[in-house]
């Protein structure tokens, strides 16, 4: 993400994994926990995560911990999971048919309106009734259903150009996962998915590995 | 990833960006660029990326800068990018088919030879002419093809079991898309892909921009 905030982007990158370990243990029970045990299990140590949790008030109490249920519903309210958020995709391609199938967005509040791509007939969406529009309606589409998060699964070549339109139609969040840097103006929040790079240091430890 | 080497995992991660840019420079017919230049479009600082680069004995000379096509390929080689890699993928999910026909990687080297499901009878792979192969195949499968990199698409149940097989037949890098945090032994690479951790930070953003 592209934009400045009071708390650093790292520490808000941590947050949703707090939340997600939070969630497992409410799952299983457990209404009580410390920093330590905390640190056990998402492997940060114990004062890494008091600091970050301080950033938003902390939640703990000297000698007893945190209360489970409480601590993963305020982490929830701060990262925004406590309301729906309305997006679209744009490319209909494999990844984006993926993106859009993907059942935990959804599960999390994230429901994908509709999908766009400059070639709508999509046998494989037609298949699951699931209908492909003409790009050329994305900016009206946008702006009549008041899209808030624009995720953008085109090529790199058409990425920039569906940014603009996005920035042009109100939407201030942009996922986009083409590898390509995309300028948005100082407003609008740009998170990118980097599939490649991330692969590419797995490819650099091999390498590294057969020097050995 | 989780592997410590010299150079440290904040620095990996800035290759593949460099090798990306001079890529498009190469394509583009330029031939010499100076760290400023690179600062420019990269949006890391000069000083930055020389630091970054002198890890790996420093290519550039003072006055000339650097000789695109020759850091390219060093960042290439470095990356490990220089040779092919084979693939499996577990998990013939959407996720799964997206990754196993995503082109760039295949372009970059990484071949996926077998795809491996607990349900191997995948309409949607057949009619592409893809056979998934029974999870049951998989270990003997690895060990045969001396496969090297295997990819996690399952749910994040079956993460951990996938992961286990991996190492049991020798696979030393794991790209993981499951939202789980797996246990390796430390001589095994993992890389984790956090898709919803990432479209988290654009909730944050859009909740903080409520507040205001």
């Amino acid at each position: 993400m592209s934009k400045d905030s009071q708390v650093s982007i790292t520490v808000i990158r941590r947050l949703p994994k707090y939340h997600r370990y939070l969630g497992d243990l409410l799952k299983r029970g457990i209404n009580r926990i410390s920093s330590q045990e905390l640190s056990n299990l998402t492997g940060f140590t114990a004062s890494q995560i008091r600091q970050d949790l301080n950033n938003f008030g902390g939640f703990g109490q000297q000698g007893y911990g945190y209360n489970v249920e409480e601590l993963y519903n305020e982490l929830g309210k701060i990262l925004g999971l406590d309301r729906e958020y309305k997006v679209v995709v744009t490319g209909a391609g494999n990844l984006g048919h993926a993106v859009t199938l993907y059942r935990g967005f959804k599960d999390a509040g994230f429901n994908i309106i509709g999908v766009f791509d400059i070639n709508p007939d999509n046998p494989r969406y037609a298949s699951r009734n699931m209908e492909v529009k003409h790009r050329d309606g994305l900016e009206d589409f946008i702006k009549e259903n008041n899209v808030e998060i624009g995720i953008i699964t085109t090529s790199k070549e058409n990425a920039q150009e569906v940014a603009d339109i996005y920035v042009k139609s109100g939407i201030k969040a942009i996922w986009n996962f083409a590898t390509v840097d995309l300028i948005v103006p100082d407003d609008v929040a740009l998170e990118s998915v980097r599939l490649s790079e991330s692969l590419f240091t797995l490819s650099y430890f091999l390498r590294s590995q057969d020097e050995r």
